[in-house]
């Protein structure tokens, strides 16, 4: 079996997406009529993953721009101005965000005629977005696939699968083409709490590909190194600055300081529509605040008193320095890192 | 109020514990009237923390001889011996179990007559370990206590508290002496995942003090310490080696490692009960394996699918050369470490 859709169209010109949140418990498909309930999917990580949030921006605005398909064409940009200030502020640390809907509305601008020719451009731009993407992808998994060899162990950290893009995902696609070549690969992947993207879902997703994959507890990701029990780490990004600094999912900068102590290659994956070229470096970029709910609770039970106070930053940033390479769909870039988009 | 009282005297003369698994939910103290229900506590994490389970091993050896303190001299030792055997397989990593059931069978072999009197005296030197360790933990914390000025920021990982001793704890003692003092000082605890002591147990304890915590998910350590958000960071430990090096909750080498990277001091806070003099290093320390579904099921809820395999160690090891000192009841021992037990 390989690698799972995230993302489609429904046959009602919906935003059909896999509700990440009941994984792996359930499998259960939600149809996303108008640009807010994608807002609502990804701010309830129902949908999430830099590559596949920027393609949920791109066909949300297009599903909550259908009513406007007979409108004139300044009502329909006026709109269309609306829809892109609603779903930009859906999440703020990914850039594919922003830099899906800024090509939308350069699209927009670059087409003349009325609503309906303006949606059908539209429409046509995120397919390409989705379509760019899952090449990437594919491109990507093609730069890391020498990176691994049969019998590789690699450790990765949240997802950056299949349910984090349009394709075969991003750190995973290397090992999912390795798996296609018949490489024999094994993967260990932290749990990443507090949402438990890699138990719930890498782990999920690598499994049902055959790929064998053991979960760790993110505090065992030291000893499994000291350990010599995986040969690289390779993790997604969120948003990587001008000089290659990256921020991912909490934790990914101390994955990236433990590698580094223990001799261990560390990788980068991303497509180009994660590069914010405006960025000078990973200080800029806004790191967003989760609530405080997902550490205080876990499935629905209270794990930490109320009278205790919570810290709880969904990404940090990751120098440059630490990174062995970024595994891009430009190939496999070496630092210093220079953004080619 | 005042830090916890983990473990007592039942009237019946069971061991008296709180259920350390329902915590922070609920509180409920178990009475384990024999050795067995002691062992299934230890084992089951309702009784946790080496100092305490050191305490536990000679109070449940004492209430499971209450049988046969009308027996001959050589049944009594005899019971004792297996029973000894019984409870120094609970747990493996914390060396205070070994150590207290060692210093109980000293006792019993230093001391004449038959089951009544051995019982006595038995009863009598676990009485001897609780109050030590209650005033262990008290020179712990006086020890500690110039780390934690005004106005400090602690890191801390697991509950090395009240809950984890007979006392006010190993690593939060110099805190709660702070406090005493009137000294505002802040906790951050990693939640500690996978029983999660930390945002369960430790955040638990200080806030019900008064004192104010903050819970992070483990992998947030090393953006809260490139954050200089801690001044120091003080854990516990499960087994100190005869260099220094010791055995702590997974994720505490980690920890150390990070706390190196970013210049702030890390101390290893255990009373002597928990040095093992016979290992020379951190190497021979041997570290528990605990079940899968420690990670694989959350509150009750399978959060990794079945197809996945686990890795979870309960301990890692810190070498010494990561340490800044050792809180001990000898007070602040800087590296290198040279065991005083």
């Amino acid at each position: 079996m390989g690698p799972i859709t995230a993302i489609s169209w429904a046959p009602s010109g919906a935003v059909r997406i896999v509700d990440q949140q009941l994984l792996p418990d359930a499998w259960r498909e939600r149809d996303l009529e108008d640009a807010a309930a994608v807002v609502q999917a990804i701010r309830a990580l129902q949908v999430r993953g830099a590559p596949l949030i920027g393609i949920a921006a791109a066909m949300g605005l297009v599903a909550g721009l259908r009513e406007q398909r007979s409108a004139a064409r300044d009502a329909f940009l006026t709109r269309q101005t609306e829809l892109e200030a609603l779903l930009g502020a859906a999440r703020p640390t990914a850039v594919n965000l922003a830099w899906a809907l800024a090509r939308m509305r350069c699209v927009a601008q670059a087409t003349s005629g009325d609503g309906r020719a303006l949606w059908e451009r539209l429409r046509a731009e995120a397919d390409a977005i989705l379509e760019e993407d899952r090449a990437m992808c594919r491109r990507i998994g093609a730069a890391g696939l020498p990176l691994i060899g049969a019998g590789a162990s690699v450790l990765t950290h949240c997802n950056a699968g299949a349910l984090a893009t349009g394709g075969i995902g991003t750190a995973l696609a290397p090992i999912y083409l390795a798996h296609e070549h018949g490489r024999a690969v094994g993967v260990y992947v932290t749990e990443t709490r507090p949402v438990l993207q890699g138990a719930r879902l890498a782990a999920w997703e690598l499994t049902r590909a055959g790929i064998p994959c053991t979960v760790i507890v993110d505090s065992a990701a030291a000893a499994l190194l000291r350990e010599h029990r995986v040969q690289l780490v390779i993790v997604g990004a969120d948003r990587i600055a001008a000089n290659g600094d990256f921020a991912n999912k909490i934790g990914t900068y101390g994955l990236a300081l433990l590698a580094r102590h223990h001799g261990v290659p560390f990788y980068c994956a991303a497509p180009s529509s994660t590069i914010d070229s405006n960025l000078e470096n990973g200080a800029d970029i806004p790191i967003e605040q989760r609530p405080t709910e997902e550490v205080t609770h876990v499935a629905g039970r209270r794990v930490a008193p109320e009278s205790a106070q919570v810290w709880n930053p969904a990404f940090d940033v990751t120098p440059a320095s630490l990174v062995t390479g970024y595994v891009t769909d430009q190939g496999l870039v070496r630092p210093p890192f220079r953004p080619t988009a």
